[in-house]
């Protein structure tokens, strides 16, 4: 089987790195191309990027030329992936997609378009078939799928087989990393030693992507899920791991025993074709009374794989701690999943 | 008139330091007799502690002899603040109140008992009353009084207001400074670039502690305000400074205005007594979306006032964060505080 | 006597508020006028500035109108404070300078200028003289003062008494904090739970910014001090205090305690004339073998007093580790004093 | 080729939940046993251990029964590995070699005994030698070998290829990570946000054992390097990775290049028998103005490298940083590689 080879934008990013350590040992995608800034194209890639990735820059992208984010530039990819800020991306990513590239993209445009799945690949593989009816009314030559923002990415994850209880009410508090606001979002004069009790857009972002990727496609249309979801989102002095603390209200009791087994049993598409980036244990749920912590829990399964614990019930209500890795299953990670569940179903 | 003379039971820890030094400034408290553990007794105060609070060890404090919890060395003052350890306190605070000695205590035993007041000043002053039930009922010859936990003190503040609007459920999470565990209580390796959900003991008495506060004195007894608060405690890599994140839901949609209003306005005895560590503002109200900060607002008023912002309604709910200096208005300031309370009222 | 009326540049910066915070209670120097960045001017303080220092703005700065850094808007002042960022300074400082106005700055250009007076109060404010020559050689209206690095401000401090031992070799590793960087100088994903070893520009302007405060004033001249030092100036993740490990090397051994000694009672002309920001005891000495310490030691006397401690003599070596405040005695404190001290010498 | 089987001293502390992990993928050494204190004998592993470091418990050590540290316990396998606290390890390390079980450690206990070999595997390998005359000497039925300090164990690496240019003397400044001091060895109150310029024994234990390694071996001794170092030991708010900052000074000038060169080629034994846990550049020099850092640097070959930067010549002079991982380098990897050349030398 030939290898897919991407192309990717925003490389010399912070995403844009892990994804770069993440394509460097894959199985069947080949980083083909990276693209940054107008400022760095024509570099070696080693020279265009301050690298803060674990270990050395991955040898078959050291030396890879640094080209443009302009169509022409990646005419001869399979796929673009986009790890572009989101002030650049509409544009950058309209213009490949009428040229008719195919991109998969982390950025936030476009993200709650009806035509445009926005998948997190456990949670709504399904939703690839939107593709056809995006294909037939935007008329762009390619395609474009979107991942959501990191913390819907985590959040959605154990929302998913809450769902069929009969959620009421959802009342969540974040407590994210500094990563999600990129390398140099938050000096450490204002974040060290702190908590920031505010995240711009993000508790709007967190209910409205959520009930996009957990609704359901019927015909050419996703009927979303409509949260009623009270979110304040905060920011503490981690390097990674985005937190959930949630509380969900049912309309009648749901037995946490019943929740913990269906958390811990849950599998999808993703996991019944053995993909490589997707984690054995999408919903990794835990015994010990002081977890999930950061330190200890946000690398499982590669960053893959969400951490649930602390699941009691009281009342009508159900309680647990979700954490996940903001850069892996909530950004670079979901993107190469997403990339190899496009393929496995053939868009590719 | 005359200086109140107080002892300090614990005085070298963290809790200790800071109520030695606020009272090195006290207009009617006289710090005259410091007591440490048996290892400590006959040194002088600066020998026996290693000071960690801002500034010098105040020069009234430096050559006091440290004394042991024994009742006889606590017979010549007039009061006994205790800045115990809880596993230690219920002993020694028993033997003091036995033999005549009133105690104003920061520790955990007794604070559920029906017969000892539970003073969060600005909240209840008025159960000091129980006092006489006290007396009565338990033989002692001396008087105790308690302070709630760290935690209870900060979200008691801005829920007072709140409760005549008909509260249905309270969901809080709470971002817990390091601080509240005791100056040994997490090594950095383990709350270091990371959160731990969960703190012991600590969801259970912030609505046990705070129904007990906010409830009406009736004859000779507390009717505790059953509060139906789902508390989930998490500790972050912060040195001081408690924040509560509270979702207050209601029977009907309640006015944000007019709750930003009231905790605005919001006065009490201490205040109109204007008692020397009595915050102007006991709640200080952020217009600011990213506020309260523990780095910015934590020290507000000496740190005796709670500071909240965030306030919103959706529905029949109204959010908001507070934020409180756990070791002033949430140990020693509140002892103080406390002390004045009682003096003002004739109770020493 | 009649207030000193200044006006501050810079004035919405770490340094500039700062600067704001401490001339609120000054006895004799009145803040009349600030400015800040074109797109601020006009605002109220209050409006323009994102206040971060302690505490609430000082009300008598709340309203001032935020003025430009044209000479036009400040003639009407006896001085002008600049806290400027270094690449701003150049310009702004040379045009109110020419124009007739007397600048007090902290921003780095003309730093080694010989005919500029680079003054740490109570090192050198005999060089304050070179104002004459200044006068002349130059046919500046105004005059310009400025301060040292904030390193150099801090580390100069315990040189001085050193100097008249003989120094050899000074071996220099210092541990700096990051709001020396300024407030948004380092992300936090950089700098978090990090060492980084490389501080640019910094190992070079300390020996050399040093050698001309220590150096001599001979006629119209300052005989520089030619430091042979080895510095290495390494960022940690602390908010605030700028420490240095210092190994002098002499010709012949030193004893440590004659130099404990001449630290201890190292006083000046601000102390000698007990000027308002003097600290008492500029050099702090400290016994605990394992001080000073940032959180313990870095606001002693308001932050305006360097601690030294581990003070050991090897050989010919002496060794010790010193600490200062870089906002205050390194910025805006060794200002204000630099200002008391000029207009107690007269030259305002 | 059998595997060695090893048992494992203090394995639920940091170090030894690494060596747990480091052991999980070994070829030829495999973990038959381990011990932990009294309180944890006869429970599994996974259930004695409060697992910290990243991803799960290694499977083959989950259901390991833990046992106790007397002789009758590990009489079974091939060598006792300790990562036992200093102060309980004399005499259990003892009574072990007495009884016929060679052990190799890591804790300090006999590390300068003239008939132990102190091994840093690349600098003195040789050194292992001294085993015969440990065997005539002390009569001990048992081998006994010690690894160095954590300090020492990084800092001796780039010396070893200095030495030769006649090194004068050293002034070293560390920056050492709390994970030096043990788990639970800084509370986050004292060392969060701090510098703390002091770190107990450190000091001297650097050149003494560096003296001790760095020396030759001449009959049956060891010829100590007389170290003439000034050291100033110093712990940051940093989890993992011990820098050092060194000036070594010379007799007369030495090639800045050719350190570097010497320090880029160093290898030896390890790295001549491909010893599996040997990393490929003991040394690793490194271009950056900026490196090394803690956080991008301390992982490199697994640990077991160090990484040196900024290396300049100023007359005779020649600077450098240095960085390693203190719980490899320093800990758990040197006893694993340690045991591997004793193999690969027919001691075991």
């Amino acid at each position: 089987m030939d290898k897919l080879r991407v192309s990717l934008l925003g490389s010399t990013g912070m995403v844009g790195q892990k994804m770069v350590r993440l394509l460097s040992s894959h199985p069947f995608i080949e980083l083909a191309k990276v693209s940054a800034s107008p400022n760095k194209v024509g570099k070696k890639y080693k020279e265009a990027v301050k690298w803060i990735e674990e270990g050395e820059i991955p040898e078959a992208a050291q030396d890879l030329t640094v080209v443009s984010t302009s169509p022409e530039d990646h005419r001869d990819v399979d796929v673009v992936l986009s790890a572009l800020p989101n002030e650049l991306a509409e544009d950058v990513e309209l213009k490949l997609v009428r040229e008719g590239i195919t991109v998969v993209s982390n950025s936030s445009p476009f993200r709650m378009d009806p035509e445009i799945p926005l998948i997190n690949p456990e949670i709504n593989w399904e939703h690839l078939r939107l593709l056809e009816t995006q294909r037939q009314k935007r008329g762009w030559k390619g395609l474009m799928v979107k991942n959501p923002n990191c913390t819907a990415a985590i959040l959605s994850m154990p929302l998913k087989p809450l769902l069929k209880y009969g959620l009421n009410k959802l009342v969540i508090t974040t407590l994210q990393a500094v990563s999600g606001a990129g390398y140099n979002g938050l000096p450490f004069m204002s974040i060290g030693n702190n908590v920031i009790p505010y995240i711009k857009g993000e508790e709007d972002k967190i209910p409205k992507e959520s009930g996009k990727m957990l609704g359901e496609l019927q015909g050419d249309k996703i009927a979303y899920v409509k949260l009623d979801a009270l979110v304040t989102a905060t920011r503490v002095p981690v390097k990674v791991g985005h937190m959930g603390v949630v509380t969900a209200l049912f309309n009648s009791p749901v037995n946490a025993e019943e929740v913990r087994k269906e958390l811990m049993n849950f599998r999808a598409f993703p996991q019944d074709r053995n993909l490589p980036t997707a984690p054995k244990h999408p919903i990794r749920v835990l015994e010990g009374e002081d977890r999930p912590q950061p330190e200890i829990d946000v690398k499982a399964e590669g960053g893959m794989a969400v951490s649930v614990g602390r699941i009691r019930q009281e009342g009508d209500s159900i309680r647990f701690v979700v954490l996940g890795d903001n850069l892996v299953r909530g950004a670079a990670g979901i993107t190469i999943l997403t990339l190899e569940v496009m393929r496995e179903l053939g868009y590719i």
